[in-house]
């Protein structure tokens, strides 16, 4: 069982410098996602895209951002479940609680700080009727160590980014790599497009555009496709592999369900104070929080973690009083014996 | 007459960052400050140290954030009133405000943000009865052009970096250079420290050690000050400027009297809402607000401007519907002209 002080539901921006405000003062924390990679949207939507509301930044890209946070938190060692969805919550006898993922992993802590976005991060499936049968027998959503294609045949679906990305990837590694989309056109980076276009032309990539894959086959492991062209008609291929990627939309998921107050799809918390939810203990900050004259917006989270970490500490330690320091007079102490200050003015004589 | 659509008062980094969001939602800003520079205490008094919890920058020294924030709101043109105190505010009869300041510049908008942090910085001045007899007649609380004392005498008082800066600085400037300090020790940079002992000892500068300046003479310009010393009595210097360096400090000072509720000698804001004051068009963010649970740190200021700014914009336009969108999606359009924006995807078909 993993124990914190601050379990932190949700690793995008928000999460991540919870981490900070928390180690500021002196609070262990600990963070699940269901994603592989922390970041949240920065990191899995538009890492390579600018952004230029962040004070102080007249413009980061959001995988830039996030590397930033990363180095901040850093002095604090914050713990990680990734590639985990936090499943159930239970409040234990001793006013602690327990959170369980859907792979079993357990958390245990006094403050639970949701910080999950607009939900966790869950593929988009295409409509084949038994495709969930194959689901890790040969189908995959998401792409987590390419080496499992090496030398294998692999059908890739879909007309984005990642599509086209994954499709230039694998052109190197699996023996062959076939693109079906249902469009002829591709929405994405002008350089994937045209790559895609070389080594489709190199026959390094079989291309089918105006398809899509309606069936799967096989038995133990995914043997076959079977693909229905909008002209053509149906294609059966034999391939190894078929990974759809159409997309992660998120869905608030298993916390709908936690008996917190949900507005707009949107966990409700009192904003005229500490951002804790109708649950005292459980708090909401960052995008997947609503109050009156929410703006869904990295700063609005940086500053709820900071105010919701006092209240946090109130909680963790009801007997003693937090006096606050300006960093820049206190320095940062790194749980990992590290210490950031600045330096010192001398008093001294003119002899 | 300046006219804007937010006049800010405050250039402080919560001022600053202001003029960005409301730059996004294509309102007008004018700032004033008291100080001749923009960037409240970051540039006043603390410009070389560094913040550690400035999110995103694991470390920026607080004047490299007064740049940064001024390059990030340049697009949007903002006007500046620096150097005058922000004195009187009116009701007028087009629901709009105009606010004056102690050198008689008018300001008229329909919104007013006061982001007067501590408030506005007046210098601590030594208890000499008749030194305001010779205020701008050879006595000078801050330096604003150096060029004024060129090889004239100066005598310094103080016993901190800016008495420290100084008087290196004007060692090379005026004819005589003499500081006097109540202590034998001084408080600042090692380096400025040392430098001074250095010009000491070269005869540049006429170091006096535990001895105030307590008299000041002269007719209709000063002409000597009257200097007493621990253990040496009684010390009369001709001079032709003195210049007391005994730091800024904050004072809520006329805004105590707009008829703005106070508490803890802060403005009482509504941060269940949009941080406006009980004067309806008048907003309070940043340092110089209070409400529970409030932090006075820097990033709070930026959330509180983000939030305030749509407020006013439904103030200013109560009939238009303000559609958020991110500014990686929407890019930012200057009021100068610029666009800054993210590389479009591309639509494009693979032939
Ligand atoms: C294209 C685009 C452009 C944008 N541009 C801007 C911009 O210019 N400026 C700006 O301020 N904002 C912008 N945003 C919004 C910004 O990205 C979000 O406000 C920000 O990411 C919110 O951060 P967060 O940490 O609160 O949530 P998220 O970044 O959404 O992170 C939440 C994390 O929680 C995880 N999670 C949720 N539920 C669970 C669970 N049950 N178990 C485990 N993990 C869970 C998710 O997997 C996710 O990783 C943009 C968003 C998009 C999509
Ligand atoms: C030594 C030190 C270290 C600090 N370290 C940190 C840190 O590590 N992290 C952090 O987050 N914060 C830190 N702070 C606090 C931080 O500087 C403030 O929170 C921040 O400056 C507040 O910004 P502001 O714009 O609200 O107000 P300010 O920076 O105070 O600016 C207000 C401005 O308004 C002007 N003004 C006021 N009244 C009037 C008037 N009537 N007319 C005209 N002008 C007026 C003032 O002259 C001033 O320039 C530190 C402060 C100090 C002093």
């Amino acid at each position: 069982m993993i124990k914190t002080d601050i379990l932190i539901i949700g690793a995008g921006p928000t999460g991540l410098f919870t981490v900070f405000e928390a180690g500021l003062l002196k609070l262990k924390t600990h963070l699940i996602d269901a994603l592989p990679q922390p970041g949240g949207q920065c990191s899995e939507i538009y890492p390579k895209k600018p952004i230029y509301d962040i004070p102080g930044f007249p413009e980061i890209l959001a995988g830039q951002l996030v590397d930033n946070l990363m180095e901040q938190i850093k002095p604090f060692n914050p713990g990680f479940t990734l590639g985990e969805r936090a499943e159930t919550i239970e409040k234990l006898e001793d006013d602690t609680f327990l959170v369980t993922t859907n792979k079993g992993t357990q958390h245990n802590a006094p403050v639970i700080a949701i910080a999950g976005g607009l939900g966790s991060f869950e593929p988009r499936k295409p409509p084949i009727p038994n495709i969930q049968d194959f689901e890790d027998k040969g189908v995959a959503y998401i792409i987590r160590d390419p080496e499992v294609y090496r030398d294998k045949r692999v059908v890739i679906a879909g007309g984005g980014d990642s599509a086209l990305d994954w499709t230039i990837f694998l052109a190197d590694v699996a023996s062959e790599v076939t693109l079906v989309h249902r469009r002829n056109e591709f929405r994405g980076a002008l350089d994937s497009v045209e790559q895609v276009g070389e080594l489709s032309k190199l026959g390094k990539v079989n291309l089918i555009t105006e398809a899509e894959v309606k069936e799967l086959e096989g038995g133990d492991h995914l043997t076959a496709v079977g693909i229905k062209h909008k002209t053509k008609g149906d294609i059966r291929l034999e391939t190894d592999y078929f990974i759809p990627l159409f997309g992660l939309s998120p869905k608030l998921g298993p916390m709908a369900n936690w008996g917190l107050e949900i507005e707009k799809n949107a966990i409700k918390v009192d904003n005229s104070y500490d951002y804790q939810t109708n649950i005292p203990g459980i708090y909401a900050i960052g995008d997947v929080n609503t109050y009156k004259g929410k703006l869904k917006l990295i700063l609005s989270g940086f500053h709820e973690a900071a105010i919701m970490c006092q209240s946090a500490y109130q909680r963790i330690h009801p007997d003693k009083k937090y006096v606050m320091k300006y960093t820049t007079v206190g320095g940062v102490e790194g749980f990992d014996g590290t210490k950031k200050e600045a330096k010192k003015e001398v008093v001294k004589a003119i002899i």
